[in-house]
């Protein structure tokens, strides 16, 4: 029984229609009057010094009106990625743009962009973070590794531990963390059971369908600009966009258009060095990338190296955890490799933790953000070990985890106690699991059976929404950030709820950062969480300002009002009303003595509402070939509270995919020259929906203590848990460990002969 | 002495210099993704039936995608003129719209309109008011003249006293109104001095650099549509569209363009048939009308002829006012001849009134807003008999004037009393004037010097704006209304004051009916007295903000601190200080603890405040040739506060020189079979900026009760006494009285000659 008329309910998207349909516009869909098309000239090679740059023969394509280098652009100085312009003398990663070549079709551009003679000086590189760290091997930033570190607190990246100074030489190591807590040598000295290994996973691409783009007017007369993008961070591209161009922020305006999938990758990249092109030539510019520069020169999630070692006393007790972490985070710094150790020891509350992690550079693109960064990483090990743990104990290996699992009132890793979470119901509910309970069974048939838990501590930022009453009784709702999963729908779904109408009273209204209140980046599953609250305090206020005309034109105080079927009636004369939409036209017209309805909410929640994922897959192994057929997998993620029960199935099953694909597919290969192997979707290996496997996704409930109507962020744990769960599956199916994604038939393969 | 720090400053208007280096978009510079260009075919009749329309030629133009006619159209009901779409089987004005030739470019479209081949059946029309109303007249409408009422009431014009039930019999008679107040006919027999005349003036057009232009993306999947344009009000606009597309208000989304004139011609006319046509192809429509159909089909002044009977006592004091207006509205019926008489007798309170008016309609264009609707006549009469009677009475024109004029407290015609006002402030001013001062001298030298007032009750309507701080220390106000006469400076310098920040620290957000907060139309001269105040709320909200961010950051009371250049620091502590954009950055940030500072301001401001314009003109008459030369004319106008004085007096400037226009020059003169004479700026004359003479602008200041900072408003005032000041000026050059406008050569030739 719900107390709710709304909340709770499946909805479908409320801009699906326009989705399905192809009405909706998207930055590749705009032009704008003399609009140019851009195409970059990306490097061939992954170092190497620039000798010389012919444009003529590109500038002779018709229709091409402008080839812009390095030299016709300012100096800007290259601190972080999205401060990297075109390359100047030398070249650092193969696919770093060079050049651009502007054009008034995209055709001209491409053509041209074919024809844009560089002459290479070739250096040696390093493409591995053994290379990197070796003896003797080039260095990449000779001058000093650019720290970037504003950029990405910006980003909202959490490094974890402290940053320590770095050796005068020249390296490519970009900076390391230790984090020490107990003493766990004399804990891992007195375990009954003590289990280690090293894992590791690849550079793995976000790869969404819609492409990065961007379109840009220059403003001549402030020398702002206004741009249009697939952002997840209008706000945040506006501040790197005015930085670059030398302008305030309130004189860029930046439109986030609707995204067609971003999944961390789409923080902010290429826009200030668009913008800039728009302001040399002064004509607006569109730059749509294509799926082969997606691939090459955009931000994948970074290649990981992870020793972890557990140590349990024979009752199961979690006595000590180490992780020792290397990234491989291309040619900028990352604070990743931390973020990775302080996941992995996150969740199973323990008092002797020691936790390093060396980032490395390396001649390859940059990494950004990838969903839950680092956890498939993080989890994969944390999870494989436990399981390894109950097996050597001789426990059931969720119960190993509950009884080591986080609960209220713990120590969190960011130094407060958890809040009410919910990782035992989710243990609990796993356990439960058909799919578990019958594990035994599908063991007989040849078949294996893994579980795995992933948590996902939630991001925080403030934020505002706007909610206006119009004359046609509509609620239109604004907030600032953009739409990644469905969040228009779910808002709309809140403000009906603590406004008192039907959702399909309610618009949601997309602006820009000029126009919207303040939302901040789409990220860290915090839209719903944070923004939420905002969106229901912007509806109460705005039932308050109608109640407050009401109560004037009935002559009747406020609390004796209620809104029936769209109209405010005074409580028992249902007589007496008015349709919202009349109360809203009192006040909207010449000589009108009320003010409009004009609802405003703010939230800062700085309550972390933790999320937990578990899931349970079962596979087939063949042991002649070492393909891993996933059969099932089963989603069992706590949500707090489901606001809108599809969209939270549908981030579940997206997650549990993409964990599919980091666990059996994907993987951005490089040679040995720094050229990618992986640079198409032919080659880069994506789950298709028959690979992905039935998916069985089951919500759990523990609401949350500050999110809207219990809520907490859903986006990130289901991606979490996947790798190590069918990592474990094949382990129950084979007896054999993998360490190292993707899963792919020739890696099991290996791993079954040397059993 | 000023309490101010930059209210009172003379500000150059801050998109100056986007708007004179053509870097401002307007409507016609937009370009939509597979935008059509529209062009109308014209109705050459002012009244026919259509027997036939022949596009075939049409079609056959390159380019020429298609053209609609009535029939391809849903049927809508004509009951307003924003709701006439295309003629259905008869045309009743020269310049109604026909067909729409809708092409790839405007050349197509424009050699399309051309070849579309119409076969009328004239017939008789009625072209003037006294044709329309004589015996036998053929009947515009005869199934009943369209109300329009809603339309119009929605649009601000308050018509004035009771409209009468109409005979039943169908006539071109739309309306009547007749209030009467004491005994008019006694007050008249007992007067000392009675005077009485009979004034015309013809239709005059708005006639802005921009002519009216439209841009609509419809939206298939709501039904509702996007549109851009040139529009006094952008939420009025998307009601009328809404209603005719058949969906909720809020399915459609107006974006307020940058206005290049409107003068009351903007409140909507051709947005739902535009709308219509794009939904009707499925694709982006854009229709920017030319010079010529801008005179022949969009809203010009009606045509008046106002009989005016003052009576006053032998001390001038005014015992008695009649006024029987005859307004001639085209072919849409209008409350404006009732507005007229009310403004006759509005500002010397009188307790014998007999005020009656007849709305008459022709087979004209419909007429509509033109600033300060009505009131050049309604005060050319008034004006004209109080310096005639004041003649008669051997009284100084000014005090007699004086010893009439409204006082606070006096009855206001709207039956309160007036507020605050300075009508006695405004006389005494113009009584200074050295202009007036030197009448006799002037009149020596065979010039004449007349003066004159005007009175302007004030617009009304509820407003909301926002104030947001971005972290560059900037905010960003946003209000839902377009700018006609430089508002966002004004707001801007409000916003600076209320805040504690330098004006150039602020910037104005234009947005469209979705983003931007209720604003409501401009006109009747209300935006800056009415929206000002809730743009200092959302200022002071976003202060109060700003303060309870720096309180806990620095741990003391928000009573203690300041805002000193930028920064907010602790009273007394100026190194405990943080600057505005850090303050904004707290919130604006992954993590932050603050809610982001976002303002919200409402007003629903019910006290009017009524502002006065007197003027003072002296000019030189040619006796054989009638021709009159403007020498000088003053403004002196009682703004309350000018906020903005450069603003203020390019307002006096502006309407002056329109008064100008409307005295000497101005006419939309029509043949007896209705067809427009002056239908190009060669034949419709308006003033260049040598016949429109050196300006004298003086402000008076009382402030008002409810306006910002005391504020009025100040754009319908200056448009009003201007033609009866040049009227009292040949008057008092040459003895006669005019009493039709434009004061042509040949009519005050005429006037002489009967002398």
């Amino acid at each position: 029984m719900s107390d709710f008329s709304f909340v709770g309910k499946p909805t479908p998207m409320i801009d699906g229609p326009a989705k399905i349909t192809g009405n909706l516009k998207y930055t590749g869909d705009l032009k704008l009057s003399g609009m140019l098309h851009a195409r970059f000239v990306l490097s061939t090679y992954a170092h190497a010094t620039i000798r010389s740059i012919d444009c003529g023969a590109a500038l002779a394509v018709p229709g091409v009106s402008s080839v812009l280098t390095a030299e016709d652009l300012p100096k800007v100085v290259p601190s972080s990625r999205a401060r990297l312009m075109l390359a100047r003398d030398r070249v650092i990663f193969v696919g770093q743009p060079v050049a651009i070549v502007l054009a008034e079709t995209p055709a001209a551009a491409a053509d041209g962009a074919e024809l844009v003679e560089i002459d290479y000086d070739p250096l040696s590189s390093v493409n591995t973070m053994d290379a990197a760290v070796a003896k003797g091997a080039p260095v990449i930033w000779p001058q000093g590794i650019p720290t970037g570190a504003e950029d990405e607190a910006a980003h909202g990246a959490d490094t974890g531990g402290e940053s320590e100074s770095e050796d005068e030489e020249p390296s490519n190591i970009a900076g390391k963390t230790q984090l020490a807590t107990g003493d766990c040598a004399a804990a891992f000295a007195q375990a009954a059971v003590v289990v280690e290994r090293t894992f590791e996973t690849p550079m793995v691409h976000q790869s969404s369908i819609e492409t990065q783009g961007w379109v840009v007017q220059p403003n001549p007369i402030t020398g702002g600009a206004t741009m249009w993008g697939s952002l997840q961070s209008p706000f945040g591209v506006r501040q790197d966009v005015a930085d670059v161009l030398g302008v305030p922020e309130s004189d860029v305006t930046v439109y986030g258009m609707p995204v067609g999938g971003a999944f961390g990758a789409k923080f902010g990249l290429y826009e200030p060095l668009v913008a800039l092109v728009a302001a040399t030539v002064g004509k607006p510019v569109s730059l749509i990338l294509t799926r082969s520069e997606e691939l090459l020169t955009t931000n994948p999630a970074p290649a990981l190296r992870l020793y972890g070692k557990l140590g349990f006393a024979s009752d199961g007790q979690l006595l000590a955890m180490q992780a020792d972490v290397t990234a491989d985070t291309g040619v900028y710094p990352s604070g990743l490799g931390g973020f990775a150790a302080m996941q992995f020891a996150s969740f199973y509350p323990c008092e002797n933790l020691s936790l390093a992690s060396t980032n490395v550079i390396t001649n390859k693109q940059s990494v950004g953000a990838y969903r839950a960064p680092t956890s498939p990483t993080a989890f994969m090990a944390v999870e494989t070990l436990f399981d390894e743990a109950a097996a050597q104990l001789g426990m059931d290996p969720v119960d190993l985890r509950l009884k080591n699992a986080a609960r209220s009132g713990d120590p969190a890793p960011d130094g407060s106690e958890f809040a009410p979470i919910g990782m035992v119901e989710t243990l609990e509910a796993a356990k439960q699991h058909p799919l578990w309970q019958n594990r035994e069974s599908s063991r007989n048939q040849g078949r294996g059976v893994g579980v795995a838990i992933g948590g996902w501590m939630g991001g925080l930022e403030p934020g505002a929404a706007v909610c206006k009453l119009n004359r046609d009784g509509v609620l239109q709702v604004q907030i600032g950030t953009a739409d990644l999963s469905g969040t228009p729908t779910t808002f709309a779904m809140l403000a009906a709820e603590a406004y008192g109408v039907a959702p399909d009273k309610v618009r949601f209204v997309y602006s820009d950062t000029d126009s919207a209140p303040y939302g901040g980046g789409v990220g860290g599953s915090k839209t719903t969480y944070t923004l939420g609250n905002a969106v229901i305090r912007a509806a109460q206020d705005a039932r308050r300002q109608t109640f407050a005309i009401a109560a004037e034109e009935f002559e009747v105080s406020a609390e004796d009002l209620e809104i029936v079927d769209g109209r405010v009636q005074v409580r028992g004369f249902p007589d007496r009303s008015l349709s919202l939409g009349e109360l809203a036209g009192k006040a909207m017209t010449f000589g009108g003595r009320y003010e409009p309805v004009h609802g405003s909410g703010s939230q800062a929640v700085t309550d972390r509402a933790p999320s937990f994922c578990a899931q349970i897959a079962e596979v087939e192994v063949d042991e002649e070939t070492g393909d891993v057929n996933l059969l099932n997998l089963a989603v069992v993620q706590e949500v707090g509270r489901a606001i809108n029960p599809l969209a939270v199935q549908g981030q579940m099953q997206g997650g549990a995919v993409q964990g599919v694909g980091w666990a059996l597919f994907e993987e951005m290969r490089y040679g040995d020259d720094g050229q990618l192997l992986s640079g198409s979707w032919m080659d880069y290996a994506m789950p298709d929906a028959v690979q992905a496997a039935p998916i069985h996704t089951q919500i759990v409930e523990v609401p949350s203590r500050s999110g809207p109507f219990g809520a907490r962020g859903v986006g990130e744990p289901p991606v979490i848990p996947t790798v190590a769960a069918i990592a474990n599956a094949v382990a129950h199916a084979t007896g054999v460990r993998m360490t190292q994604t993707p899963m792919t038939a020739p890696r099991v393969l290996e791993a079954l002969s040397s059993r």
